[in-house]
């Protein structure tokens, strides 16, 4: 495309949520003019865009004509309408990431097919149309059932621990996945862009909290040992080759207890795992995404420090306006960034925000982490 | 205050360019509604805000009407009405920085009394009302001629040579002062909260490029001997507990061949000499004004790297839709962020834009700066 990006490019974005929001503030930089598609008519990016339109992102006719109205768009959540990325693709108008790598990656079964045709390392799986079916599953016990299509966030997964636990399985198309007894949860961000540059995030870890059974906060850089860390970052820039996408790429996996690595699941955005990057590194996932998808040079995307990234997650007893508690003695702390979405109401888990600490002292950033979580409480 | 100034406090700012943009960019962060008054229907802030409304900044029905509708009030450019001010602090309405210190800094003559009521020091001074009166000038040739009110940007300024040159001075209020043969442009950006804390950015040079005679770019932070940077810091920090303002207060200062300290301006807001905190410091400029006026505890303003900040430019013989030239090449190098305000129209040395860049290495990151002015254009 031609390199008048700045000033009168008109970028839309599919989903105004958390992410859209991050990569506005890092696209006012650049004078990109921004449109937003989301249902919600209070999402986070409303106030902050030039053009804030309510519509569904699964209905066609509303993506395809928000769609004709801008140069180019993108995506911070892949449940859209693809059938109407794709004729917009057709009419000229570019979409990064590209409307076919999104319906791979809506669709957990095609994923795990491209793992596979890709020599990509990834758990055991079989596929299956209904509940019925899964008495066919090779897999032995315990195994996961994951839903093909619309899980995010830990939804959209099941145990199945032995054969009396089939009769509350989905009835809908699946994936069944040898349980992995993974020793850590790593996560690699790769940026591409159209010139088929590719630049790779350092990897990260998540930290698992046993007693709470969650994955408690994240980790930049990784202290894994270095032939671990480049495995996983080359594995994560196969991947993005291997789909010559253009843009941000997620790429989750699982360290087992062998050191093998196996890639869990993608995502075609800016992500959560990304967060740490605004402050921990040279450049953000956001500053990278929109390099990527304008086909600038991508930028650097080393460590400047030791970061820790925790999810702000609404507290699981309330409901309703939101209030945070313990904001202000969090912010007394050295080296620690907020950053509030701009989300009106709270409910159980809901993520509500995010901070960052960051440390030239990896024990000493975790220590604070731990201390923000225990403060803040997003109650109502 | 309540300290419930995320979600639902309405903050109000007088003025929408690029110190409100980068402002905003920043207070997305802490879920704070924005509302920015602005004569220029096309300011940067335009499309970045909860609520953009066109009007003079000097008028005083247009301020107060502004102010009663939000509920506390800050600055971007100084030359605001102060009698709505007043009259809305009188009303509850919380203003800062306040009235007081608006009023004082927007006459440079009343800076300069502050100054020497408050053994400040700073060049030799004598204040006139007009033209004429200039005759009675104690100080010898050469000496400069500042009007009081309204200059800015090196506006307003005017060189008495000799008494011939007495014909084209200002005939306005206004205060002479000795001509400074200064060694360097020095400049320490201060914060202070309503609980009396205080803290100082370190100390920044202005890089004096005598072909152009012009302030090429600012360099983050000094080398110059570890006393002169404590004096400026600890005169800055003085300046503000003076003052006992609330919010940033950015002072420039001349340091001369004797290594003497000369306080020469100050500004009641986010400055210029700032930007470079951005990705330079642990805590950017914006973060600490809406710390500080939010009565959190400040951030930590150290320093992360050396950076170098290069302002952009309208180039000197275009006018019109603006262009951008040589982004690209410069997006290539590492270390480098580029912050374009959103302006469509450029014009002889409009502010367009400002590129830092950090690096390890001063001198590194002191010839990529450089080379940045070297080969973006701002053109039409």
């Amino acid at each position: 495309m031609e390199k008048d990006f700045y000033g009168d490019l008109r970028l839309g974005i599919l989903g105004g949520g958390q992410l859209g929001r991050m990569l506005i503030q890092e696209a006012i930089n650049l004078n990109v003019s921004i449109s937003i598609l989301d249902p919600d008519a209070d999402a986070p990016c409303k106030k902050l865009c030039d053009k804030f339109e309510v519509g569904s992102l699964s209905d066609f006719e509303t993506v395809y004509k928000f769609g004709k109205q801008v140069d180019m768009l993108t995506i911070e959540i892949e449940k859209v309408n693809v059938d109407a990325l794709e004729k917009l693709e057709e009419e000229g108008v570019i979409v990064f990431p590209q409307a076919r790598v999104i319906r791979l990656i809506q669709d957990k079964g095609l994923q795990k097919q491209f793992f596979k045709q890709n020599d990509i390392p990834t758990a055991p799986f079989q596929l299956f149309s209904s509940r019925d079916n899964l008495k066919e599953c090779l897999i032995p016990f315990p195994y996961i059932q994951k839903l093909r299509k619309d899980g995010y966030d830990g939804k959209g997964v099941y145990k199945v621990v032995s054969e009396t636990d089939l009769a509350d399985a989905f009835d809908a198309p699946s994936l069944t996945e040898q349980w992995i007894d993974f020793e850590k949860e790593i996560a690699v961000i790769v940026a591409r862009n159209d010139n088929g540059e590719v630049s790779a995030f350092p990897l990260v870890e998540m930290e698992f909290n046993p007693a709470a059974n969650l994955v408690e906060f994240l980790i930049s850089p990784s202290t894994l040992p270095f032939e671990i860390q480049q495995r996983a970052e080359q594995l994560a820039i196969k991947i993005a080759e291997d789909l010559q996408i253009v843009g941000l790429l997620a790429v989750e996996m699982f360290l087992t207890k062998e050191n093998e690595i196996l890639v869990n699941e993608l995502a075609p955005r800016p992500h959560n795992s990304g967060h740490h990057t605004i402050e921990g590194n040279l450049t953000s996932q956001f500053s990278q995404h929109l390099r990527a998808i304008f086909n600038l040079p991508l930028g650097n995307s080393s460590a400047r420090s030791n970061a820790v990234m925790i999810n702000l997650l609404g507290d699981k007893s309330y409901e309703g306006l939101a209030v945070y508690e313990g904001l202000e003695e969090i912010m007394a702390e050295e080296g620690v960034y907020v950053h509030l979405y701009g989300k009106k109401f709270t409910k159980p888990f809901r993520k509500m925000g995010h901070v960052t600490v960051i440390n030239e002292d990896r024990e000493k950033a975790i220590e604070l982490a731990r201390k923000v979580q225990n403060t803040i409480k997003v109650i109502a």
